[in-house]
């Protein structure tokens, strides 16, 4: 209701209007508009028995990214413990597959795999709007998710000129983040990857797998 | 632009406009009622400081959590293991703190946790539009997260009444899941509750503390 408090007044702009068609017209328009927006979409999917290509697919869709570690803080120690990173395989429409992220030893969780380096990455397009837009609950298997298993590696020179591309570009705030944080890039070295991306239980695809297939719908 | 082509023509509303001002005005009206949907909210954060209050909040705002168990499937026995499972406290409006699921025992993780109960269940202000919405990064601190610890007990009786009631509002599809998998309800048992909601690093709180606080701004 609040816009219509902002429609012209037919005195104020000399357009002779029947208002109420007008707010009729305008809502119509307007709700046209919202629908266009909640409706269109970046998504197309790889069909679900190309498991390797959906995983690369929803890898590089997330921009973020719910790590799990083991614990080696009190009184969790030994513990499994989620948290949430940011991740980019590659600025938009350039997916390496690799999950790069921007870490600080001053993290709870960096400071875990400091102590043991295994952890797994899970990422859902629950993240995205497109479960909601599909009216998949984050739940169900369409609503594909994957999760990485393997572990975290710092890198260094061309590698982190990569990551830094990717993650920058797609966290344009990490630029600005506080230096004596002492931030480093790292990646996620993958050793399996799961697949949960319709009815019929998990799928595995191996890292050779993941690495060949392509996230796009190009060679359908 | 593809909205002006469903623009009425004067000759079939009877109504004298100025074309090119009215469609400027519509143009005016629909970017007005976008960036009003951008930016009006549910949210209404608790203060940073209230930081029990905020943990509650976030776990009422979610409707899904990360779940990290320790795996007890092959290749990966001992290793972290994140998965995707959608909660609810409670009804919209009704929070108890309690975060709830919908399980069966043919899933990945429930059958890590018959092997090892103890868990971690994060959720992220990013999983709804709110972080986006401010501009803060999903990895910020200001993209308020909560990491919950503690272990995954089924429940029963008027409590498994009270998970049925806050998960099937929230989940509605949850009702027509296929009976054959046995799905059963299961609470979150907390143990610690840790909180990034500001800069500072992360802050802890009690079970008792997170179970008293008011997620609402009620009292503020």
């Amino acid at each position: 209701m609040l816009v219509l408090r902002f429609l012209p007044r037919p005195h104020r702009t000399g357009i002779r209007i029947a208002q109420p068609i007008m707010r009729a017209l305008l809502r119509g328009v307007c709700l046209f508009l919202l629908a266009l927006a909640a409706t269109s979409s970046r998504f197309r999917l790889p069909p679900h028995d190309q498991v390797a290509r959906v995983a690369r697919f929803v890898a590089h869709q997330c921009d973020w990214a719910s790590l799990a570690t083991i614990s080696s803080h009190k009184p969790v120690v030994g513990q499994p413990f989620s948290n949430v990173f940011s991740v980019s395989d590659g600025p938009p429409g350039s997916s390496s597959g690799v999950p790069y992220m921007y870490l600080t030893r001053m993290e709870i969780s960096v400071q875990d795999l400091e102590v043991n380096q295994q952890a797994s990455l899970s990422m859902s397009l629950a993240q995205t709007d497109y479960c909601r837009q599909q009216g998949y609950d984050p739940q169900s298997p369409l609503c594909a998710h994957i999760i990485l298993s393997g572990s975290m590696l710092e890198v260094n020179g061309t590698e982190a000129e990569f990551a830094k591309k990717a993650l920058f570009t797609r966290h344009p705030e990490m630029i600005d983040w506080p230096t004596d944080h002492n931030w480093f890039f790292a990646k996620f070295n993958i050793t399996q990857v799961w697949v949960l991306d319709y009815f019929g239980g998990v799928k595995t695809v191996s890292p050779d797998e993941y690495y060949q297939a392509s996230p796009t719908n190009m060679h359908k």
